[in-house]
């Protein structure tokens, strides 16, 4: 049970020692990503590693957490990826529809974030703390000229990764009788978050730092309150992509 | 090094033993599927286990693995999910609109992802086979009627679990060079596979089943020779995203 007891204990890190991490470290987490299951063996992903020094900066900027970011060790920006694809095909004079479809589109997520997921068990597995951030999602143009995109291909999210500071304690997740239903979606079981309000209520006035007084449903109404991120298809369009 | 190792190893496994997985088994791999990262803590999916048979054979008639589905001792179908946010918006009467657009999509499916990703490196752990079953979104309609899946849901896939009959050797993945890059994305270096070709061609000659004579660039010409499950669009409007 060694490795589900310390998923159980995972939390997002956003503060790390300054304290490099050994290439051979990087390599066994970077095998340890491509190593995960990929739709009939597509491999629809690429990963960018952000060593430079301005460009972190500037991707610090992107996402708004810039301490954060920029102190960060490791930086891996996951980038959902047909162009690998494109190339072959258009190499042998083939149709690019195939690619560009609302199916590969999903394809390449769900292909990157299995790496992405792969990579942060491992990096935990040796002791280091990770953060997913969605926030370069922030400014996709942006992003996609920094790193040089080419059509098709999409930065899902960056990975921070390094020895941690602190640690928070893990937040409650959703009672299982919210999650999980049996033969079919129960809509009554999902949707009855009393409990779970009750919960987190008091996690949020208990925890270490931060305190509030807010419930699950109070924060989400709040995080769903305006429309997020509404470049997000036009830059996809600009991607090539024709969902 | 023993999680990454056993990654390192993980094969897709479709030929299980005739052995229930008990019921405190399965709770650990919900609670290590769920204590993974999820963007701003939304938790934007949900997981309905298929226990019924008659449900488990037209699931896998969709998929057309039928032999495999049939006989998997645990099935989960992982759901893509802003329908429990949609009720808590609709319950205090605002706008869907933030839940609707390619942002909140793309953050359903990584949510998705993670929780199914984490399920199965803890599955692996404890000597469990998995397979990934995308197969579920060759008829999303038919199979939005089995599971009674409302509004703002997407079934992403299912996951077949149990206890491994035979294994194969793990595939070989890209070499790092094609995967990753540093700084900004290699468009070269990313698309020259003649190297891979040749790994992958050896591979496909010499494994112990299923031999042929063919390379990565070649199965994936064929895999992307015509556009797959071209409904998908379709199926998110009905859902109610407006990508």
């Amino acid at each position: 049970m060694h490795t589900i007891e310390q998923m159980k204990h995972h939390v997002s890190v956003r503060n790390y020692q300054k304290k490099a991490i050994p290439v051979e470290i990087k390599q066994e987490l970077l095998l340890a990503a491509q190593s995960g299951s990929t739709s009939n063996f597509v491999q629809a992903y690429s990963i960018i590693e952000i060593g430079d020094q301005a460009k972190k900066r500037q991707l610090a900027e992107i996402t708004k957490f810039s301490g954060h970011l920029n102190q960060a060790p490791l930086v891996y920006v996951f980038v959902a990826d047909l162009y690998r694809h494109a190339a072959q095909l258009e190499k042998h004079h083939r149709d690019l529809a195939p690619l560009t479809n609302t199916e590969s589109f999903v394809v390449s997520i769900v292909d990157a974030t299995i790496a992405a997921q792969n990579m942060c068990v491992a990096a935990e597995s040796l002791g280091l703390g990770i953060c997913y951030i969605g926030g370069i999602r922030n400014d996709l143009f942006k992003v996609k000229e920094l790193l040089n995109l080419p059509k098709l291909t999409v930065p899902l999210f960056a990975l921070s990764i390094g020895y941690p500071n602190e640690k928070n304690d893990p937040k409650p997740r959703l009672p299982l009788n919210n999650l999980v239903s049996m033969d079919s979606y129960k809509i009554d079981e999902i949707t009855n978050l009393a409990n779970y309000d009750e919960q987190t209520s008091q996690y949020y006035q208990n925890r270490n730092s931060h305190q509030a007084n807010i419930t699950w449903t109070e924060k989400d109404l709040d995080f769903f309150s305006e429309v997020r991120r509404p470049e997000f298809a036009r830059f996809l369009k600009e991607q090539g992509f024709d969902l």
